[in-house]
C-alpha cells in the first residue's frame, strides 16, 4: 500500500476533520485516505438507529490495526444533549492527542455541510493549539445526486441554495431566490414538497435521490408522489431546477 | 502505478465530465484519478489569459501517454459565441468517441458549479447516448476553503447560498435569506462586498481566499479592505458567515 506515501501523514497531537464523501470508496480524496490510513486513532460516529458507521464502512481498506472509536451517538435535535454527546467524544480526543497520537475523526460527505464533525472541531479547537486542528473536505451528497443528472447545479449568473427540508414556508420563499434548490434530510416531507411544487408548476423540475452513491441502496426518482410512496430515509436529497439565470440576465 | 487497477477504467466510446478539485493534486478522488489515467484522450480547457491549464497541472501525474487536447477559450460573456467555441470542442469529442476512444474532460472543482464542462455536457450529449456520458464531482473551491476556517458551512437549521459576486442588488438580498453565504469570482467586487458588510454590521464575519489549495499562490485575508488593495484574482472566494439557525429557531 505504498501508493500513500506520496501524500501527508497524520501527525502526532494532530485532530483531522476529514469527510469521505458520500459512500462509494472511489470518491474519496487521496489526501483523506493517506490521513486516515496513518492516523492512530479513528473516531466513526454512527446514530444510534445505525447498526454500523457508514463512513467507517466506506473506508473499510484503509483500516490496518488503527484504534477505531466507533461512537455512538443518539440523533437529537435539542442541542444541550448534542453537545453533552459530543463532549464525551472531544474528551478522548483530547486525551489521544495529548499523548502525542494521531486523531482523525471521518464523517459522510463533507465535515463542514451539516455534519457532526462540526460540533467536535468547536469543543476539540478548545484545547488544541490552532495549528493541530485540520478539516479535510470531502464530496457531498448534493454534487453525487447532481452528478446523476443532466443539468448544471450553477452557471454564468445562477445562484443555488442549499437547506434541510424542514420548515416549508422558509423553503418556499428560497424558490423565489436561487435558481437551484438543494434540499437535504427530504425523507419526511417528501409529498410536502411535492405540494409546493405542484403549485408553483415546478413538478417537473425537481429529482429525488436517496443514498448517492451508496452502492445498491442509491434510489433516483423525478416523480416525487411515487417516490414518497416507498422512499423516506434520512439521506434524501431533492434538487429542484427552478431556473436559470444568464449573463444576458445581468445586463 | 497499478494502485489504480481496482477502480473503474474509461470506457471506450464514452464522455466523463471530471472534476479534479481546487488545484491541489492530492485533493482528487479515486474515481477521477483512474478514468483520466485510463482514457484515451484528456481535454484541457484553459482560458485565453492562462499560460497553461491549472487542471492539467493539477492532474499531471497521471498524464502518460493519453492525447491532450489543451483548448484555449475565450473568456467571454457572450452566450452564442460560448457555444460556438465549446462546439468544436464537442465535436472533437464526439469523433474520438465514435472511434471507440475514451475522452475525458478535466475541470477544476466540480463539473457542475460554474464550470465550462456544463456547456461540453449539453453538446455532448446531443450526439452520445445517454449511458455514454458520466460526470463525476470533484471538491469545489467555496469547501477548500471553508476548510481552513473554524466555522461550519452549514450546521442544524441553516442555510447556504452559493452565487457569484457580479450583481451587488443580489448579493445584499441574498444577506437576508442564509446563514452562509458564499461569493465566487469576486475579485473584481472586494471594496463593493466590504462596503455592503459593513452598512450592514457584517464585516468582520466575512473572509476571503484566493487561489484555494493551489500551493504558495493561496492566499486568505478576514480584511476585504486590506485584500482588496493587492488581490483581484478571478478565483477569489468570499465567504460571509452571516448567522447560525439552530433547531430551536424552527420550534
Amino acid at each position: 500500500m505504498n501508493q500513500y506515501n506520496q501524500y501527508e501523514k497524520a501527525q502526532p497531537g494532530h485532530f483531522y476533520a476529514i469527510g469521505v464523501g458520500p459512500g462509494s470508496p472511489d470518491l474519496l480524496t487521496f489526501r483523506a485516505a493517506a490521513l486516515i490510513r496513518s492516523a492512530d486513532v479513528i473516531i466513526a460516529p454512527r446514530s444510534r438507529k445505525a447498526d454500523k458507521s457508514l463512513a467507517l464502512e466506506t473506508v473499510q481498506e484503509l483500516i490496518n490495526g488503527q484504534e477505531v472509536i466507533d461512537h455512538v451517538y443518539a440523533m437529537t435535535r435539542d442541542v444541550e444533549r448534542t453537545m453533552q454527546l459530543w463532549t464525551q467524544v472531544a474528551d478522548l480526543a483530547g486525551e489521544r492527542c495529548r499523548a502525542a497520537k494521531s486523531v482523525v475523526q471521518i464523517t459522510l460527505g463533507d465535515p463542514l455541510i451539516y455534519s457532526t464533525s462540526c460540533y467536535l472541531l468547536s469543543l476539540v479547537r478548545e484545547t488544541l493549539a490552532d495549528e493541530c486542528v485540520h478539516v479535510v473536505p470531502g464530496i457531498s451528497a448534493f454534487q453525487a445526486a447532481a452528478s446523476l443528472f443532466d443539468q448544471p447545479l450553477t452557471i454564468q449568473e445562477d445562484s443555488m441554495t442549499l437547506m434541510p427540508a424542514t420548515d416549508m414556508a422558509r423553503v418556499e420563499a428560497a424558490l423565489d431566490h436561487c435558481e437551484t434548490l438543494v434540499l437535504y434530510k427530504a425523507g419526511r416531507k417528501i409529498n410536502e414538497i411535492a405540494d409546493l411544487l405542484e403549485r408553483r408548476g415546478l413538478a417537473d423540475r425537481a429529482r429525488l435521490v436517496c443514498y448517492a452513491e451508496q452502492g445498491s441502496k442509491q434510489f433516483v426518482s423525478d416523480d416525487l408522489r411515487a417516490a414518497a410512496k416507498t422512499h423516506h430515509g434520512y439521506m434524501t436529497t431533492v434538487l429542484v431546477y427552478v431556473g436559470r439565470r444568464t449573463w444576458a440576465d445581468n445586463e
